[in-house]
This record gives C-alpha cells, sequence and structure tokens, in this order.
C-alpha cells in the first residue's frame, strides 16, 4: 500500500477522497484518455493524443494516478526502459463516475 | 443568465465544468445537506448543521451555487430579512452523480 493510499484513509468523506484523487482537469482528461484505446499506452502515446498536456505534468499526474492505484505501469521493454500505462480494476470503475459527471455536465450547460 | 454561467460555457470540457461548480468540499457538502432535508433550509440552519464550516465560507460557497443555478433562494420574510436554501432541479440531478463518487471511493478506500 503506498504512502499517498495511507493518507487518503485518513479522510473521513468519501467526496473529498475523491475530488483529492481527481478533481481536476488533466487526471480526468488522462483516465478518459486511457478508456477510450483498447491497449495500454506508452508514456509518449499519451502525450501526443492530449497536446497541450506537457511531458512534465503527465508526469506529475501519471504519478499521482499510480500511487492512487487508478493506473498501472507495467514494463514493456529494457534498454531503452519503456513502459505502459492502463487504468486498474479500480481506475476502470471510474469511468461511470466521471461519465455521470459529463452527462449532468452536458444537459444543464447546452 | 448568470454571468458565472456565460462564463462556465467558454468551457469546452464537460469533466472541466462540473469540477469548477462542484470540485470541493464544502460545495459537495452542502448539496448533501440540503438533498437530506425535505424542507428549505435558512442559513443559520445551514451553519448549525456542518460545524465547522464558518458563516463566512458559507455566504462564499452559497453564492457560487446559487450563481451556478444549483442552489435556489428564495424569500421567507421581511424585516428581518430571512432566506431559505434549496436544491434546484439541477441540483438534484447532481446528488447520483455525487453518490457516485461516493460509492466508488467507500469501496476502493476502505
Amino acid at each position: 500500500m503506498s504512502y499517498q493510499i495511507k493518507e487518503l484513509k485518513k479522510i473521513k468523506c468519501p467526496y473529498e477522497k475523491t475530488i483529492k484523487l481527481v478533481g481536476d482537469k488533466w487526471s480526468l482528461t488522462i483516465i478518459k484518455e486511457l478508456r477510450l484505446k483498447e491497449n495500454p499506452l506508452r508514456f509518449n502515446e499519451i502525450v501526443k493524443s492530449l497536446s497541450p498536456l506537457s511531458a512534465k505534468t503527465l508526469t506529475i499526474k501519471l504519478k499521482k494516478l499510480i500511487a492512487y492505484e487508478i493506473i498501472k505501469k507495467e514494463p514493456l521493454q529494457v534498454k531503452p526502459d519503456m513502459f505502459t500505462y492502463e487504468l486498474s480494476e479500480k481506475g476502470k470503475e471510474l469511468i461511470p463516475v466521471i461519465d455521470g459527471m459529463a452527462n449532468w455536465s452536458r444537459k444543464w450547460h447546452q
């Protein structure tokens, strides 16, 4: 269990927990992007898809989402080291939740 | 249509819109409180229920939620002026969305 997950368990309110995890535009956009693709994505593929997201911001956001066990990072090859990123089960179960957010917003802000 | 709603319409991403509206602990807590009660609430009733929320913070959050048409403010009496606060239709439809957030969080962070 990561340090971040332990810290999260100290927050009592479940709403607050969810916001802490995914309450920012880029975290949600990354989750949405990984969900659209059938296969795990490489770092550069995510950067390319999510322009103008910078590599620096993506690194920070991925690190957070991995620590919170929403995204899984798997080795693809060594020398040079390459990894792929995909949604965990926990991440996949977040999809209907963020779809609900988007649908509500679309209905009321057209 | 309020200035805030007009500004909101400029944001393209529906996820981002929802977070902008309710992506903070106290906004969600106020919505949850209004939903629990059958009748519209007075300002002091909300403050009392949501301790340690301060009157100052509640004023700011209510103003935002009214501008975004999530909460309705209605006159209750004059001299002294009193108002009640309740969820609008838009606010009521947000309930299953934030319930989804809470349920996901409860499942994965026990």
